[in-house]
């Protein structure tokens, strides 16, 4: 039987997420199956049974009328949930272990350098001044975490293993040793009141689209060794209020913030936040994944899924994650 | 029986380091003994037992004919060392959970620092560039850690955790699950040929003064996907050749450095480290212990060698550590 074509619709990513690169990638792992890359268009559409796409135009999958899976190269399916015309058949998102992992060396770095004051440290050293400030143990710092899935889980655990106070905050319960474990709406300001450092590993929706305002801030805990609490957001820029983020850390609502994602990215030049002195910023590569561990979990999943066997990781098209 | 009285000769430190703050904390802790603050003469100098010492000058010990144990209030006992009129009585230095937990908080917080490239990040945040360079994960770097004792042995498995390549060295002989042991001079080329980050946790004797030198770095692994290899060093100063480091760092032998520690502390004003763009200095508060877990180890040990125990963390005097 002729196994069903892998179209490409790969657009924009830096040198390692070209297109071409995406092609010799998707050849390798699928040696057996044709894989073809947008806009070629030496093919019958009707051929494609599966399409692996990076930030695809709106409406760009309506063209395969035998499309069976649809999978993101990324873990993050907000972009695609805005485009209405996407075709009704399961779309599966990125989850693997090296994304995972270094998810949690971004989460557990940024949390470190909060914790271990380092905005204050740098400034001394560019005023020559040896003036170490009383320092606290992790033990002393709550560290919560706004979506315990597979990032916010792993997360949590790293940073419990060096000793902070971890608690995790979803919309389903969860049971995770030595983690406080809250969810839903109701158990929302409870998480938020005992959390010094708020780390934002959650999906973009429609329930979590500016879940990051002052009337969140103003709930985190106050009385913290840290002065301030303080927020960091690897999840999605449109999770912020980018407005009230910059005004509550200007009224000492929020003493920092590490930002790794914005409402508009590359960030304009012109944003405040490239040079507020809280602000510790990234380009959006908190988790930048090895491209190969993404092309070949989409060729196991292919795979099992013809052999009879579930999808993993399916988007649940309701929830928007 | 009357209880052998403590002697309390401490000097300098911050705040929370003052003598007053040391002579509550041990009336707390040794409430039937006595406690006696030098200068405060007035007691009968054989009474003393016990004395806890941080930074005495030399030959402020000698005038204890009774002395039985010295206790050091840090871990380490250089500055101890270099008095030759020092009591040949145990001396005990500090090894408590709190310490070792606060200095792999810093030694994970640099090397996640130097390995997630913040220099480049804070650079570009600086000029407003949105250039996310690729990154590798932590699998890709192999720390080395120089000292498998108390505080290296902790900061290498919680390195290990986050997934980085780990090999640590030390004078005997040692087995960890997961962590590459090398040990003594024979098998010291091959630990440095292998390193990306280089981490010193060693103490300060006759054997390790200036062994952080050209020489040295010269050996570590130049092909790294961080360029060139790295120093963290929050041992002591005196392991430093500090100006091998900054030729180092400016020729490219090495690419960055993290420095907690200064052949002289305060560390000058006119220092190069202060204003050189591939140095990350803090002002040595790499462990900033709580004073509370140090009296009360010091306690705990003066009561199970009243009872007949043994000292634990005893300095061997001819090592030196
Ligand atoms: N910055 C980067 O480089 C980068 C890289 C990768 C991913 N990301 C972002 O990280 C996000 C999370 O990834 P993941 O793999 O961990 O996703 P995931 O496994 O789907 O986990 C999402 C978590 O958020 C919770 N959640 C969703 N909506 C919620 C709501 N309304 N209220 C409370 N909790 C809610 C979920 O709760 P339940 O467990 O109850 O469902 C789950 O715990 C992605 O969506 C993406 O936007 C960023
Ligand atoms: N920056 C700060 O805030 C701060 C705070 C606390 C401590 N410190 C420093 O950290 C040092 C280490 O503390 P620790 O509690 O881990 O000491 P430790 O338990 O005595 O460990 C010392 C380690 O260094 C190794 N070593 C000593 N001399 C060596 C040599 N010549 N060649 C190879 N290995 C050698 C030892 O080898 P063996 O295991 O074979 O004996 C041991 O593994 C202290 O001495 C102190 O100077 C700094």
């Amino acid at each position: 039987m002729k196994k069903g074509a892998l179209a490409l619709l790969v657009h924009g990513g830096t040198e390692n997420w070209s297109p071409e690169r995406w092609k010799n990638r998707f050849n390798e792992v699928c040696s057996d199956r044709r894989v073809v890359l947008l806009p070629d268009m030496a093919f019958d559409p009707a051929e494609i049974h599966y399409a692996a796409v990076w930030k695809p135009a709106p409406g760009e999958l309506a063209a395969f009328s035998n499309l069976r899976v649809i999978f993101n190269l990324g873990a993050g399916v907000d972009a695609l949930m805005a485009d209405n015309s996407l075709p009704k058949v399961p779309l599966v998102r990125v989850a693997v272990a090296d994304l995972t992992f270094r998810m949690t060396e971004y989460v557990v770095l940024h949390v470190l350098m909060h914790h271990r004051q380092e905005l204050y440290l740098r400034e001394s050293q560019r005023e020559k001044r040896w003036a170490p400030r009383a320092q606290w143990p992790a033990g002393a710092i709550s560290v919560g975490i706004m979506g315990l899935g597979t990032l916010g889980a792993n997360a949590a655990e790293a940073l419990r293993h060096l000793g902070f106070l971890v608690s995790g905050w979803s919309r389903s319960r969860k049971q995770i040793d030595g983690i406080a474990c809250f969810h839903g709406e109701a158990e929302f300001d409870t998480f938020l009141r005992q959390t010094d450092i708020l780390v934002s590993l959650l999906p973009l929706t429609p329930d979590t689209r500016h879940i990051l305002d002052r009337k969140l801030f103003a709930k985190l805990k106050r009385d913290s060794p840290l002065g301030a609490p303080v927020l960091i957001n690897a999840g999605r820029g449109g999770l912020q209020n980018e407005a009230d983020i910059l005004a509550c850390l200007d009224d000492g609502t929020l003493g920092a913030a590490s930002l790794d994602v914005f409402e508009k990215e590359p960030l304009p030049a012109d944003s405040r936040f490239w040079t507020h002195p809280k602000v510790v910023l990234t380009p959006h590569n908190a988790a930048d994944t090895d491209a190969d561990e993404i092309s070949k979990y989409v060729a196991r999943q292919i795979e099992r899924f013809e052999a009879g066997g579930a999808l993993e990781n399916v988007v649940d098209l309701a929830r928007g994650y």
